[in-house]
């Protein structure tokens, strides 16, 4: 605390993102990050781009980027924004499409960085509980809101929200923006893209820190009708003219053309998640049934904390989000390569109980 | 407008920086971009880094560069905050550390990103007039206010305020924050690092953007005392956890690292900036007196919308600012290569009245 602080800075709880530790060795299955990165004509883009340029200013409006996005998601460029991670994107719209007078709705089992959100930008919110089974609940996202944000599939369960169960959504809620975060819907949802030319107020955001294998490049994007996309180029554009550097801007655009690697990387990512989760069953342990680069586990007679430090002391991190009552029993592990993924088993058999 | 947009978004004035135009054979001088461009050991760096590594988060905290920058600065690296360019830094400065019970002062003519800021947070200001000869007054920044920020040498002007003329502003004010915005001070100015030991409510702000030849890799930071720095970070932290890149990041710590190739540049520019200031004074022209990497001229007969359309044809891009009162019968000239400025001197003498 300090007295040069804005009263506001005193309230703020930030979000801790899970740790980059520095073990030699390490097994980080903790941030959901890609086992098999970039695509190398990112790569190759990025390093033809490390030159001379670097010293002009790069797009303040990425159009070569947005352009390659509109042109991947099929729709025109004006719908597209871009961002420092979605992390950035997600804050702008926060910021810009959530409105004062009612509370943001979220669930209680989510990504725990938009209460966050709510706090630094004096929103108010309400969070919706999931059912038992970890599935969210759209029918009871009612009464009064100043938006609502969904991650689907679902940050920390892994489960998907179908389609037309977003769509019922929207057919209810036409006045208040409905924010459907996609950062892991490359590895068997259903975006909603398809819908945002007949629900004016959807906004859809991505990353490329996920299934593009680029979250040491931070880029973000959302995809919306041009009023909402207007509204976050306003706010953007009043907080930095110029988030996204030149190697951002190369580096994410070479990613979004080469459609056969993010293919090809994502379906190896999935046939490994399906192995891993029947290897799991069989050892006792309870696993909730994902669409996301990550599993959300359980084991009925050996504490999350206990595996999660059993582990550690592996050199395998997982994570473990004690302070969230609903999974503070649970523990969400990464889908790594088969080889990382096989020493994970081999850890388990050593640590569960036979 | 959109009914869409939270009701603040309905009134901000966004930014509107620099043009950055794709015109062939361009002399770009109207951003304040360094000619001479980053250190090689820079754009090695990047190189060096776009491999497998991007596919993990960046370090949240930047330990690796914010030692770096602490070494250069010569002060502890908990008095060193990194961010996504300098107006991410300004922003999260504005609203970290003003104060909302009264106005934030700075001057009439400054960086034109400050009173933006105040509308994006809702604080209110006060602009303090410069002197006839603009230079800034520092006697009248007194009244209640919630925070001072003065651009040293100052935006648009390029005029440097002496060193012990901020320490007798920060003798008179010590209860709020005041910032001394350092975008251009490598080119002449005297920094107030020296100072951030004594007084505990000074910031420095700072940028790779210009001397350091890296505007399209966005990194700025901030150095002050180990609260300041702490309320910053808390307010990052709500906001995005991994503002910097790993490109970022590396190519920054390379660029901190080269003194050698920073000294070498700067004086180039400077050499270049004294050579010119005196062609233009014999073309009749008024040039301010300036310590940065851009002048500030005026011709006595001759219209500056008239100037800066005419070297528009000729391939010239300077800056107007048309819609400042007190600047907009004058041009803002960056200082090019040799070269570039003796273009622009030919330019003059087919445009000026002889």
């Amino acid at each position: 605390m300090s007295r040069f602080w804005n009263q506001r800075v005193h309230t703020l709880k930030p979000y801790i993102p899970g740790e980059q530790p520095r073990i030699a060795k390490l097994v980080k299955l903790n941030t959901n990050e890609s086992p098999y990165g970039p695509s190398p004509r990112a790569l190759e883009a990025i390093k033809a781009g490390a030159d001379d340029t670097l010293r002009l200013y790069p797009d303040p409006t990425a159009l070569a980027l947005r352009t390659a996005i509109a042109a991947q998601a099929n729709v025109p460029v004006e719908c597209v924004f871009v961002g420092n991670g979605s992390d950035e994107v997600l804050a702008h719209t926060f910021r810009a499409l959530f409105q004062d007078d009612a509370p943001v709705l979220f669930s209680d089992v989510t990504y725990g960085f938009y209460p966050i959100y709510c706090q630094l930008f004096g929103l108010t919110y309400r969070t919706i509980p999931l059912r038992d089974d970890f599935t969210i609940a759209p029918e009871d996202y009612e009464g009064p809101t100043g938006g609502i944000i969904i991650a689907n599939p679902n940050a920390n369960t892994g489960i998907s929200l179908p389609l037309p169960a977003i769509e019922s959504l929207l057919q209810r809620v036409s006045e208040q923006v409905v924010v459907i975060d996609e950062a892991y819907v490359d590895f068997g949802g259903e975006s909603a893209i398809s819908l945002i030319d007949r629900y004016p107020n959807l906004l859809v955001i991505r990353t490329f820190s996920k299934s593009s294998g680029l979250a040491g490049l931070r880029v973000g994007y959302a995809i919306g009708s041009p009023p909402l996309i207007e509204g976050l180029a306003r706010v953007k554009d009043s907080f930095n003219s110029y988030p996204l550097s030149r190697p951002a801007q190369v580096g994410a655009e070479a990613s979004i053309r080469d459609e056969a690697w993010l293919k090809q990387t994502t379906a190896r990512i999935i046939a490994t998640r399906e192995r891993i989760i029947t290897a799991l069953q069989k050892r006792g342990m309870e696993v909730l049934p994902s669409t996301a680069n990550f599993i959300l586990v359980h084991h009925p007679s050996c504490s999350a904390a206990h595996i999660f430090t059993a582990l550690r002391e592996r050199a395998i991190i997982v994570r473990h989000q004690g302070d969230s009552p609903r999974i503070s029993g649970w523990l969400r592990i990464t889908i790594g390569t088969d080889e990382e993924m096989d020493s994970l088993l081999t850890a388990l058999d050593d640590i569960l109980p036979r």
